[in-house]
C-alpha cells in the first residue's frame, strides 16, 4: 500500500485536513470550522471527527505513516499550541500528545504556518534543490521558516524564525509584539496598507485608494491600483521592496542562503514587488556577499499550500 | 599516546601555533611572522619550519590526528584564504590543500577567527552546555559565529555568520563592506571611538577624551575615562550597549540562541558594557520571546584563546 500522512492546517476560522502522498498529491481531503475561544476539547472533538470520516475514505487503500499540524504559535519543541491569541484556546495546548493518543500515528509534528510553509517548500515545492534558503510568507503579519542544512531552525524554544520582527526602522511602526520598526509592519498585506495611508498622508497626489476605507483596503486594492498606474500604489510597492530587500541582506549576513523564497498575497504582485526588493539588495550588498542570492516565489499551489507543509513536516520528520 | 590537533591562528602581524589535547591543554606552542604582501609560498614555507620544530618538541609523546586553522577570510568549505585584504596573498590561497599535503594529518580545518572563537567556546570554554549560541568577536570590527543544533552555521558559501554587517541605524555610519549603519560601526572597539567622537562633537562636556589624538584613542581609554566617571565615556558605553542589546535581539528573532557569547576587547569593561546591553534587550524584547537568553562574556583566555579556537576546529570535525 502507498504510504500517506495527514496533514493538518488550523486556520483562525477553518481547519483543512488532507491525506497526502510523499509525491505531494493530496488522495482525500476535509475541513472543519476552527472553533475558537471555547474549550480546546470542543474543537479537538470535532476536529477528531471530520478526521475518521477522512480516514474512512482511504481505507484499506493507502497506510497512514504520520501527520503534521501547521497552526499559529505550533511549538515544534513541545508540540503545544502556546498563547495563540486569535484562536483563545488558552496558554498552552498538548495537541500533539492527544492527537498521538487519539490516532497512535507512528510520527506526529507541529509547527507554525510558516515553518510548515518552509518545509512544504522544501519537501514539495521550488527548494527541493536547496539545503539553506529562507522562506518569507506575507499576509497579514510576516512569518518566516528557516532552514540550513537541510534542517528547519526553531531554536531554544521553538521560536525561531520569526523574522518579521526584526528591526527595519528603529523607533518605526508599533508592531503588535510591542516593539517599534519591525519588518511585518512594512512588508506584509497589512504593512503596505500603512504604507499606502502614510503616502496618502505626505502628499496630495490623486489615487484611487482614497476612495477606498482603509479598514477595508487590501494589498489587493494596491495592485489594482497600481496597474493602473496609480502613483501612491506604485510608490507603495517601490518602498515595500525597498525594506524587504534591505531586511534580506540582513537574513543573508545571518545564514547565507541559496535562496529567498517569498509566499502570500502580495507576492501575487509579481515583478511589482520583486524588481525593488532586488534592486535593493543589490544597492544594500556588502562586498563579502560572493553568492547571488535568488529571490523566488513559491511553487506550492495556494490553496493547498497549507496542507502539503503541514504534511511535508511530518514526511521531514520520517526521512 | 595521548591526541593532540594542532591549532594555527593566523594574525595580521604574528601566526600562532600550538598543539592542543581534547580538554584544552596547549602542550607546545610556537609562533612566526605572518609575512603579508608577499608570495603566499613564502609564508607558508616559514609556517612548515616552525610546525615542524614544535613537532619535534612533542615527538614519542603525542599523536597528532588534526589541524585546524583560523584566518582572516579562512573559508570553511573550499578551505582557501580569500581576498584576506590585510593579508595581501591574492584572491585565493589553498591553505588547506596544501596543508594536507605536506603533514598529511587525518582532519585539516580552516575557518574565520570568529568562527573559530565560536567553536573554541563551545568545545573547550564556557558554551559546553549549549547546542545554540552565538558569539559576538568585539576587536576592530564585529566578527561572529553561530551555533545551531551544536553545528557552526557556514551557509551557502561559508560567509554566513557576517553579523557585524547587520544593518542597525540605516543610513548610518560607513562601512568597509560598501553598506552604511552596520553593526560593527558601532559595537566594536573602533565604533567605541568613532561613538565618543560623535559624542564630543554633539556637545561641550570637559573629557579626558579630548586630550587623546582620535588616532591613537582606543576603547581601554574609553574604559579608563569611565572609571573615572567621565562622562563622554559613559555615554559611549551606554550608546554601544542599547545598539548591542536591540542587535541581539534581532538576532533572537533569527535562531532563538540560549546564550549570546561576548569576546574582545571591549567585553573586558565588564558591566559598562553587559548592563546597558542587558536593559536594551529588555526594553526592546518582543512578547513571543519567552527565552531569557542569557549575555556571558568569554571564559577562554584571551592569550591562548585563538590558537584553542582553531584547535577547537579539528576536534569538532573529528567528532
Amino acid at each position: 500500500m502507498e504510504k500517506v500522512v495527514l496533514g493538518i492546517d488550523i486556520g483562525g476560522t477553518n481547519t483543512e485536513i488532507g491525506f497526502v502522498t510523499r509525491d505531494g498529491k493530496v488522495v482525500a481531503k476535509n475541513h472543519t470550522p476552527t472553533l475558537t475561544n471555547t474549550d480546546f476539547k470542543h474543537y479537538f472533538n470535532a476536529l477528531v471527527k471530520a478526521i475518521r470520516r477522512t480516514e474512512q475514505s482511504i481505507k484499506g487503500k493507502y497506510d497512514i505513516v504520520g501527520a503534521g499540524i501547521g497552526a499559529p504559535n505550533g511549538n515544534y519543541l513541545n508540540g503545544c499550541i502556546e498563547n495563540a491569541v486569535n484562536l483563545g484556546w488558552g496558554d498552552k495546548v498538548p495537541i500533539i500528545d492527544m492527537l498521538k493518543e487519539e490516532f497512535g500515528y507512528p510520527v506526529c509534528v507541529l509547527s507554525n504556518d510558516a515553518n510548515a510553509a518552509a518545509v512544504g517548500e522544501m519537501i514539495f515545492g521550488g527548494a527541493k534543490d536547496f539545503g539553506n534558503f529562507i522562506m518569507l510568507t506575507l499576509g497579514t503579519g510576516l512569518g518566516s521558516g528557516i532552514i540550513i542544512n537541510g534542517q528547519l531552525v526553531v531554536g531554544t524554544d521553538g521560536n525561531a524564525g520569526e523574522l518579521g520582527h526584526l528591526t527595519v526602522v528603529p523607533g518605526g511602526r508599533e508592531c503588535g509584539c510591542g516593539h517599534l520598526g519591525c519588518l511585518e509592519n512594512y512588508c506584509s498585506a497589512t504593512g503596505m496598507v500603512r504604507t499606502a495611508l502614510e503616502f496618502m498622508a505626505y502628499n496630495k497626489v490623486p489615487s484611487v485608494l482614497r476612495d477606498i476605507k482603509p479598514a477595508d483596503m487590501t494589498s489587493k486594492d494596491i495592485y489594482d491600483a497600481a496597474q493602473a498606474g496609480d502613483s501612491i500604489a506604485l510608490d507603495t510597492f517601490q518602498y515595500t521592496g525597498e525594506i524587504l530587500g534591505s531586511a534580506i541582506n540582513d537574513m543573508i549576513t545571518f545564514s547565507s542562503p541559496e535562496a529567498i523564497v517569498l509566499f502570500g498575497g502580495p507576492t501575487k504582485a509579481g515583478d511589482y514587488i520583486l524588481t525593488p526588493t532586488v534592486e535593493s539588495m543589490k544597492a544594500n550588498k556588502r562586498k563579502f556577499m560572493t553568492n547571488d542570492v535568488k529571490v523566488i516565489i513559491s511553487e506550492l499551489d495556494g490553496a493547498q499550500a497549507a496542507i502539503l507543509g503541514a504534511a511535508a513536516m511530518a514526511w521531514n520528520d520520517i526521512e
